[in-house]
């Protein structure tokens, strides 16, 4: 069978100067106005001034807007985050907000979510191919000795990036090697991209050049992404962190709050724990939550995060339990949350308006946003097990995804 | 261990009439600023009209612009959509835009991607608890008989919505059973929801009702999540479908295409296929792709799509193999893809232009809206994996993810 | 690199007539003995007949000799197998034996275990490749009215098996397609591959002789097993069943027995059930479970099954609740338990004594062996749990893994 | 509702002293004889010695036996492991030696298998509950300080186990702490239980007597094993290692020999590798493998191992490709693989013997066991592969499985 290549195809023109310009982005939407008929006038009311659309994105149009909602006060007790937040949701599905905002509401009355960073890194995942076992082995013995050299090429290609480890992994002949980053407060995937390759290419470089030894000298390549990294996709080896931060936020609610502004009782929400992790482990399930990915996602989108990371940061622990007091603790476990306050689309101008109604905004704000969005799923996972838990989930949704006469009394 | 309530917190006003006027918006963020300081000024600058927020998002205080490009052409020979499509993504990551058109190109010179949807199910899975194990075999052996009696109180509460099976799985003395339901061309969550409750309810008080039997009678309740739905979640029962559609579209790329276009060969991107299974396989992962996250969330944002299903839409088997003749088969199969072109967020403004620009707004839109993100996965996967096998992943970033000064030729 | 081949090796000697004479044997001992010095002495004292070794093993030596305990009494309330049994378990790790009994003993002090068969199958999966998406695709759709053909072929091969349903599973261009057969009291595999591997021929020739339909016809061939059968394998497909029997086991424990018995409280075992799901659910795991390897695996090798299975058949979920009343509940939930009383390893004369102790050997035996395997695992489980929750795990094996003096008493 | 329990049970006859002399085993027998109407004849033809029976089976009865083949001549070129070997296999699943066999003179033809052990640990993972999240953290933090004093705790217990590491896992307000060991050449659960147990005593008792420092001070208690451990059960977390030794196998097959032994080609086996892993991927599978399970089971039933164990150990991810040259490279990595060869059931007679053919028995015996146990699998997943790809499957088993008039050539 042959397979004949088409014509060729019209390309969406690229404007002059890279694009970038009001009158660049004018001329792509007549130009696609003239091929599909729509002429993106709503997408054409973008406040974003185009050369500030550079590095975000190419072949530029406008922007697409999304309706924000503000969830809170959300009292945090971090070593970051400290104090009252509201926080920025941005979504189109109707009662998110009100449901993380009710979630809130208990956590802050509890007198706020106490919230840890474990672990800060980011990791690219390149697999070595070797001749053999043996080549493949003696690799992953010499890596401790190789591992400074790698070091200094990988550093040498940023400033803020640091290579802190290599962690090798053998699979047959070829060879997995996490190589695990401290990124700062950027999001950091092109960064510690750029510093892998180059670590990569001193490794290769170096085992050639050195036969003699016979140690691992028998490299045949590699490849920048091995899948192992877990990036933007569901994995197992998410689990255990690397990929971003390592977070947990937890919370005692007193049994009155329980009742008073989640409307059911700790006894509960503790079976309803029991139930839903058979229902997560009869389908297979990484981790256990609620919903999770719905305040993420939202939070992600308001603060101009990386939201494709959503696909790794979803990855959720929650959990809740009865305290011999008659109370309820419960807690979010975030192996894998990648966020960034500098860089990538945080500067844009809705963006840095939301971090900065969090107070994250530009260096240092990282691990800050960190605590407050496991704080911010915590919140989320309290009340949607709640409204499971109390039969009104049904309700929930009728109630803010249309509209309702009166506000339910949330305020205890 | 005493937990003692906080004092009362200071709620977010919402306004009169449910706080949907643009005076209700002002308000709100002025209540904001006071508090933190921010006043939301680029947010306030939302073209949305603030009625037409309600139903998306509640406290509401305007609208978050993520940056839109559009990438194309590109060819698509399902049974739904036919044709070349302009696809509008919205992101924030420089280089995803401009790597998914190289893809597209070269799915389109090669006469375009084949795309198929094979299921088309929504599902809810709610528990069932009941005395013992044997009351839960006896459920589950007269679910055949209590059917058509689940489906007529679950279809009397939706126009759309339609029950088409209940498939049972025991977990000790549970019953965990899946509410397969059809939605057309909404999202409909909210709709199966509503009618699953209802299914369950009638299910629990016809059991109730009837103790004589002794089958089944020994129910004691249910929740209606039990977490093996895999909605927003990551979850191997995704892998069987049954949450969205469950979409494959592929492409036989002639070798002179993948070289011109893609700067590669297909020998390259089939051995990358074999390595990173490998590392696929070794972290644990669910399916084997490379960015299909990137694309589906762009895609979602553009559309005005509920983004939080990235969590299991992006669950992706992306497949690379060289034919017999020496070009090149590609294809991605998702088993969970969940879209809407009715509904949601669908209906605003941005989120419509972009449906429009696709042909997809409205009722009918949705398995067309279907084929097009599998082809678009697909050419990303192609481009991403080009990219990877030819060492480029570090300079493409450089070069889209900031300026360059001279585009590269990708028309071939 | 050229790879050369090394010289010609030496083989073990077949014998005449099979190889089944206890003079082949005997020969072939020596010839090891001549190669490496080992006698096989011990292996030599086996009292299976050489002949009878035809069909379970090749180049027979005679037979290794593992421990044979018993635990019991096990009170069972299934629906196939009905009162106290004593359960062979052949076993090397000290205190296997004596763990299970414990827990057996509570089980029937409880008025013993309810145990119930959900599913009863055995699936092949084997995989097509067609020319495209759209092929795959037709064929999928082709099924239905292709599966009575595909039966007939495939119930051909066989007296016992039936080809119960086909169900398609796309992968791009490719379908898995679960051919579900109903095996008997037998192990079934090899009977099913026959008939699979008919039925499958059977198919490709039917869309190669029809290829003006042009649905379906593009297929290149097939290879029997795909791997998602998960025979002997950790999958999470086998988490819904169809290799071998779904069996679950309930008790309802009352609290006197909890203590008096297992030395502990409902509510410890209730907590440790939250606690280890969590530790479960962090590390990955597919289902969850104490130790049902170790019962499994001892019942198995007592009973001449085909060991290997308990790579799927181990996969277990284990729950346990604190009822209203402060009784305990546990179960356990078996997807992919695979036994069988007759053919394979059943009729060798040490196995076929156990399956007789059982009740349960020859035909019409498996779903009882199979109510009586899930009862014994259920209380393996209450009995690790409760060596857990009490502290006592290291004593537990200090004891009986070497020497006491005086027995515990276990009988309340 | 009110569980009542049921009637005093009739316990198994302990005997006196313990219960190993051929005396009680005789009673125990006559007893179950009385209770079943069994004799259990067969199982008393038992040639260990009662009082041999000690410390590996409680309630002993006797012995069942398994046939036991040899599959080989098997070259290995490992580190510990170099020459040629005959591998005892006990099975009752015809067809299984036969294959093995094959394969492994395929292999021993291209030259031997490559072998290299990458980690040796055994790992157990307690968790800890603290009040909070805040505390659970400080207590993650003080590890390193604490790990001394858990060390000697721990190996105060022991001769040969070391505790090597200490690894956080956070869970909410809980920590899994995996307590990795070496354990030298034995099993060595109970020795690390025992002083994994020691440790967390310890821990726990210097956390609480130093409530000054409020770091980490509100422990409330721990569970030796979380599950994290995945000791015999499925588990995502085995795929880094950490329970037993990581070893990999691997072999550069010339064409001619995948042909003449194999009767196949290095395209159909790299092919095959191909579909299957999509098989693996679609059906949400732990590893890659064709039948790892058999041989791992077949080996250990005759060297004594804990067979349980299997299902970790058979978490094995097979991989094969043709190379430029046009040979065959395949490879196995087993992360999970527990072997010993001192302890346990090492010492029975016909393990014993079983261990001396492969010359492993005894100290310092086990990394051999562990090259040979990985090079046999390799063989293993050749053959079957070989089957698969040439639609021999079924033959095989017909073949081996029953009677056949004529060996076929499989020296080449």
């Amino acid at each position: 069978m042959t397979v004949a290549a088409g014509p060729k195809v019209a390309l969406i023109p690229r404007g002059k100067d890279q694009g970038y310009t009001e009158e660049d982005l004018e001329v792509r939407r007549a130009w696609l106005a003239e091929k599909t008929g729509c002429r993106l006038e709503q997408v054409a009311a973008c406040t974003i001034p185009a050369a500030a659309l550079r590095g975000n994105v190419e072949n530029p149009v406008g922007s697409v807007q999304v309706p924000l909602g503000v969830a809170g006060p959300l009292r945090v007790r971090g070593e970051h985050a400290q104090g009252e937040f509201f926080v920025p949701l941005a979504t189109t599905e109707g009662a998110v907000v009100r449901s993380y905002e009710r979630g809130m509401v208990a956590v802050s009355r509890a007198g706020g979510a106490i919230a840890r960073i474990w672990l800060d890194e980011n990791r690219i995942s390149p697999i070595f191919t070797f001749s053999d076992v043996a080549e493949a082995r003696e690799f992953a013995l010499r890596l401790p000795e190789l591992g400074e050299g790698a070091r200094r090429a990988a550093e040498a290609t940023t400033r803020h990036g640091r290579l802190l480890r290599l962690v090798p992994h053998p699979v047959g002949r070829r060879v997995i090697v996490d190589l695990c980053f401290s990124t700062g407060d950027a999001h950091g995937m092109n960064m510690v991209s750029r510093a892998a390759d180059a670590a990569c290419r001193w490794l290769v470089k170096t085992l050639k050049s050195d036969p003699g030894t016979g140690r691992g000298a028998g490299v045949e390549g590699f490849l920048l992404f091995s899948g192992r990294e877990g990036e933007k996709r569901m994995a197992g080896s998410l689990l255990d962190g690397g990929k971003g931060k390592t977070v947990t936020a937890g919370v005692r609610l007193p049994r009155r709050v329980v009742r008073a502004v989640l409307g059911t009782t700790p006894e509960a929400l503790a079976g309803l724990f029991h139930d839903t992790v058979l229902g997560h482990l009869q389908g297979g399930a990484l981790g256990h939550n609620g919903h999770a990915a719905n305040g993420l996602t939202a939070l992600f989108i308001a603060c101009g995060q990386d939201v494709a990371n959503v696909a790794n940061a979803a990855l959720a622990l929650t959990e809740m339990e009865l305290t011999p007091e008659g109370d309820l603790h419960a807690s979010v476990t975030l192996p894998s949350l990648v966020v960034a306050t500098v860089g990538g689309g945080t500067g844009l101008p809705t963006a840095r308006e939301c971090l900065e109604l969090l107070g994250c905004f530009g260096s240092g704000g990282a691990p800050k946003l960190a605590e407050i969005a496991a704080a911010t799923v915590l919140a989320g996972e309290l009340s949607f097990a709640a409204a499971i838990a109390a039969g009104e989930t049904v309700i929930a949704h009728e109630t803010f995804g249309r509209n309702r006469p009166e506000e339910e009394n949330i305020d205890g």
